[in-house]
């Protein structure tokens, strides 16, 4: 189970917080790191010194430019974030995190991607649109940001923990088929705006968090694939209709 | 609660650690250190850097000769430690710690001492007899020692969230908005029905199970008013498209 959790920090620009990264998930069992678009070299003395011995998971990780390279074969994708943004997404703790992974991860494809965002400023609101669920450690409001490495040591903590404790149940019969991978979920959710923009009810000019809205939507009811191919097929019919009906218009 | 958890370090030999350490507590809202014959300077450029704002920690800290002195008004002590000893003592899970924690210092009176060993031996036998328990944070045996910030991060945060049981939990923010009733559920699944049959997607005759699974899944995902709202606004835009498409066909 905890090899198939992946560790995704973007644009970090501190090396000594992917050593401590690397020193935190291999203290807890887990192996895979990925570095998206990193501001600093990933292998430095600081690094290797902090990682403490773990500095093969720095020299193994992935390192890709976007997110969705890093997560696009994840059934799940949890980003880490502070409290309440402009647009809720359900919000899970650590803990709640935790329980769920055993029958995340039941289905030996799955994959699970936990997100950590920049030292300074986080996630972006694209980034977190893009996750299933943020996940909130529960801090001091006065001082309430998390050094990176302490962060990924928390949740990975709690990955081990669930892995100990946890037993998969085929009690949840939707987690047991196959669901949408994230990169599914782009290609729907790219279809679905360019059909909303078809039929003119979606302005990119002014998008009124309508794409926001119905990603949450959509991601709160973890699509499987075969759902996901129906949509799209809805889509496909819509845009046409819109064809067609725009087609004509074209004539004087 | 929290002000009454001492995070004690003895013989500490890396000020950065001191400084990590500092921050984690912080991050937790715990706030008395207390350092035992550190082997080191507590304030230094790194472990100011590394305290990233909670430095008043380091400087506020006790500076002792022995951990006698340093927990010497505490009603329970428990040393952080590796597993098995040559004396087995009473060993608890970082969870197990949370739990006893409210009603350890119920008494106001009362106050905990979290005792963490040096960075390269831990604590010493002698240092081990002294406390009332160990605490074992769980970790891959082939990799099992903790950055010692780390570690006290870990078991700051099951105090945290001791401290945190019992009040009301703000997560799940989504589930808060209001949900669509039973009867706006039917109604969308009517116009849903009827626009995928406007669009030549959906044939009553034979219904594959469509509406079932599309059912399914927007039920999966327990919508509230306003997101079934948008995509009502869908439906319609999507038969005006329709009406607009076939209104055409009609035509001779």
């Amino acid at each position: 189970m905890l090899d198939r959790i992946r560790i995704v920090l973007i644009g970090t620009s501190h090396p000594g917080n992917i050593g401590g990264t690397a020193r935190a998930m291999h203290n807890m069992g887990l192996s895979d790191l990925a570095l998206v678009a990193p501001r600093c070299k990933a292998i430095t003395a600081d690094s290797v010194s902090r990682a403490s011995g773990a500095d093969r998971l720095v020299h193994d990780a992935r390192v890709v430019a976007s997110l969705e390279q890093a997560v696009a074969d994840c059934t799940l994708v949890v980003g880490a974030s502070a409290r309440s943004r402009t647009l809720p997404w359900p919000m899970i703790t650590p803990r709640q995190l935790g329980s769920q992974l055993p029958e995340e991860l039941a289905d030996p494809e799955a994959h699970v991607a936990l997100v950590f965002g920049r030292e300074d400023s986080g996630l972006t609101n694209a980034e977190l649109q893009r996750c299933h669920a943020h996940v909130h450690i529960p801090t001091n409001p006065d001082f309430s940001s998390l050094n990176l490495a302490a962060a990924v040591q928390v949740l990975a903590y709690e990955c081990r923990l669930a892995w100990l404790e946890g037993r998969p149940s085929d009690a949840d019969t939707a987690s047991a088929s196959a669901l949408a991978s994230h990169a599914e979920l782009e290609h729907y959710f790219a279809h679905l705006e360019r059909t909303l923009i078809d039929i003119g009810f979606h302005d990119p000019a002014t998008p009124r968090q309508l794409m926001a809205r119905l990603r949450r939507f959509t991601l709160r009811a973890r699509p499987e694939r075969m759902e996901l191919n129906i949509l799209r097929g809805i889509l496909t019919a819509t845009q046409q209709q819109a064809e067609r009906a725009t087609g004509d218009d074209g004539t004087p």
